[in-house]
């Protein structure tokens, strides 16, 4: 799916320069746009702290319609202040008057270093090249550009009916890491050819990142600047759409999440291992929440997957101090369909020697029922390894 | 203060031997003996998933008096059900026997490997020897029968004046690691000639633990078998403390107790740095704890300490989703007396190439100031290293 012939959606186009914000001359700024008009949805990062790019779109996002997305990698625009929001606005009336569109059909957003400022004449000079380099081909050049210590381009793609005709969605992201190691900011764009009201769209984007992007974890760091775009431009048909023909845009729009949501954890910092950690059996929503993601989070459990040992009585202890109800003689465990812990004791070193076994694959299964109830939660999650240090302990400079 | 002379304090006697519950030959099970009767307090792990000592020693120490503390490393005899608890049981009954005082006298700890069972005839037939090997120097042993990765005994002391007599007061702590990698277990037993009431030393070491031991991070993680306990024979003065004399036990219950905590973390799973994290200036008690928990065990942040990086901006990314009320404009950030954030910006590369340097001691200080408020709190943690990732992803056997 990544092939570079594949990367297409209609009355879309894309470009991408090496603008200098990145030191290694790679690809570090994208063009995205719409030629009609289009539907624009977002969700943003819940994190207290955001970047400039983040507060500029949720104002431009704000009246349901967008044609471009300017992004860049190297400097998140986050800890700027006043200057960080002008440059972030600067840079969007410059798309906006190359394009011949309203500055405010312009979306933003940013990955890389906190703190330090973006340079909009850096960004401002690359702007018209960008215009002009404009193609259906070049999306996947912009999901290279906002790539940082992502090691291969994510992209996904879906087809469905509607009208009678095919529309399509295609999907890019980045994960976690930088360039110059900052935090795992998460950025995805959602470009579809489906006619769509506005408040639809939003429906199906919130929901599908609640049960895809909101449920991956690398370290349990959030951004200030993550971010997730959906355009949708309407070539795809003319009619509203049908109940069932709605269904299968929010299926497609989980199914591209969630390829994505999967391809970050895999890619994950120094990840070797992709791990889905699901509890059941929760006696409410908020304990199968907080149980899944303690679990998944724990430094403890991390390194354990890291090392391809079953240890569940760390598995144990991170359910017991996550505030749950809970009771520990009722406890079961899996890894994979291999039962390790039961009525809260071990099962055996046979199981034990087979769940080690198990976990030398590149992905698998937590499985923890808390017989306590009837809900249920899942969070994917990578383990925690020498290689994730060295990216992060690595200066900045 | 580790020297083996001076790990004495009147009426306390001590052992330890190589049961072999350990696997390399070292010593692994302690004994702690008051000639006399004496008060006892305790502070038990609050993760809800406890192992089989707690439940016993929880038990126990309800009475307010305890003489003996028979403790274990390599086997946390937790997650072993009503077998461990028989176990527990079992053992203390052995040592109340052999040392002619009630079972209920006896207080038990464990620390090691999670789920498996505590062999009980390897306990028991060392407690005969036990017994006859206490002496007043054996304290020294117990010190090292409790270590398990901790590379070095951590043993605290402090004298007081009451009575016109002096006290004393002993405490010995492990902390971070088990010799086969299971969780951060800290177990920490403090022991005084002093006389007081039951319910002021259970204050005393209420008020100490909290000021202490509960703020200081390795992981994140919690034990299933964090245990203090306090004991106090009454040898060094008769007559009830006065108010000025209890406030000077507190103060030493407080400096034992933070000297150990200081010593856990420094020692912590292969961290190189011991940093304190100080909030200042927060809306409210509940923000600062948050903020600086949130900051001392985000795993980005600890990278950075360990990559010697002032890398500012994820502590600002690590308050703004800890849930806070906070401006992000307010918020300035100091390592030692560096300013390297100021109304929410960078200060200048002058300023972080200093941090930089002062980052490269083994001891440093990040202070947080919100400006939101007169609230703060101050959280003991270390640097997030390849050592930590090997030492936790070694497999259990």
């Amino acid at each position: 799916m990544n092939g570079m012939k594949e990367v297409l959606i209609n009355g879309f186009k894309g470009s991408a320069v090496a603008a200098g914000i990145k030191k290694d001359a790679s690809l570090d700024l994208g063009l995205i746009f719409s030629e009609g008009e289009a539907v624009a949805a977002g969700v943003f990062t819940s994190n207290a702290v955001r970047a400039a790019p983040v507060l500029l779109s949720q104002q431009h996002i704000k009246r349901g319609r967008a044609r471009a997305i300017l992004v860049n990698s190297g400097n998140a625009n986050a800890c700027t202040g006043k200057e960080g929001l002008e440059t972030a606005r600067l840079t969007a009336d410059l798309v906006a008057r190359d394009l011949g569109i309203g500055a405010e059909e312009v979306l933003v957003a940013s990955t890389g270093v906190i703190g330090a400022p973006l340079d909009r004449d850096t960004v401002g000079g690359a702007i018209p090249g960008l215009v002009r380099a404009l193609s259906g081909g070049g999306l996947s050049q912009v999901a290279e550009a906002i790539m940082t210590t992502d090691s291969f381009p994510k992209i996904s793609k879906f087809q469905g009916t509607a009208g009678g005709r095919p529309f399509h969605i295609l999907g890019m992201a980045k994960g976690a890491g930088m360039i110059m190691p900052q935090m795992a900011t998460m950025l995805c764009f959602i470009l579809s050819d489906i006619g769509i009201e506005r408040s639809k769209l939003q429906d199906a984007l919130s929901g599908a990142v609640e049960k895809t992007f909101n449920r991956i974890t690398v370290d349990g760091d959030t951004s200030t600047n993550d971010t997730v775009f959906a355009l949708a431009n309407g070539t795809a048909n003319s009619s509203p759409l049908s109940e069932s023909e709605l269904e299968t845009f929010k299926k497609g729009m989980f199914l591209v999440a969630e390829d994505l949501a999967r391809m970050i954890v895999k890619d994950g910092e120094g990840a070797t291992k992709l791990v889905s950690v699901k509890v059941r059996g929760a006696a409410s929503r908020e304990d199968a929440e907080k149980a899944s993601r303690t679990v998944a989070n724990s430094a403890l459990v991390k390194t354990a997957f890291y090392g391809q040992d079953p240890n569940w009585g760390r598995i144990m202890a991170a359910l017991g101090r996550s505030g749950i109800h809970m009771d520990e003689e009722k406890v079961s465990i899996r890894i994979d369909d291999i039962l390790v812990v039961e009525g809260g004791l071990a099962t055996g070193t046979d199981q034990e020697t087979d769940a080690a076994e198990r976990m030398k694959r590149d992905e698998f299964t937590v499985t923890i029922d808390l017989n306590k109830g009837g809900h249920e939660s899942r969070v994917l999650t990578c383990d925690l390894t020498h290689k994730y240090v060295s990216i992060n302990a690595a200066y900045r400079t």
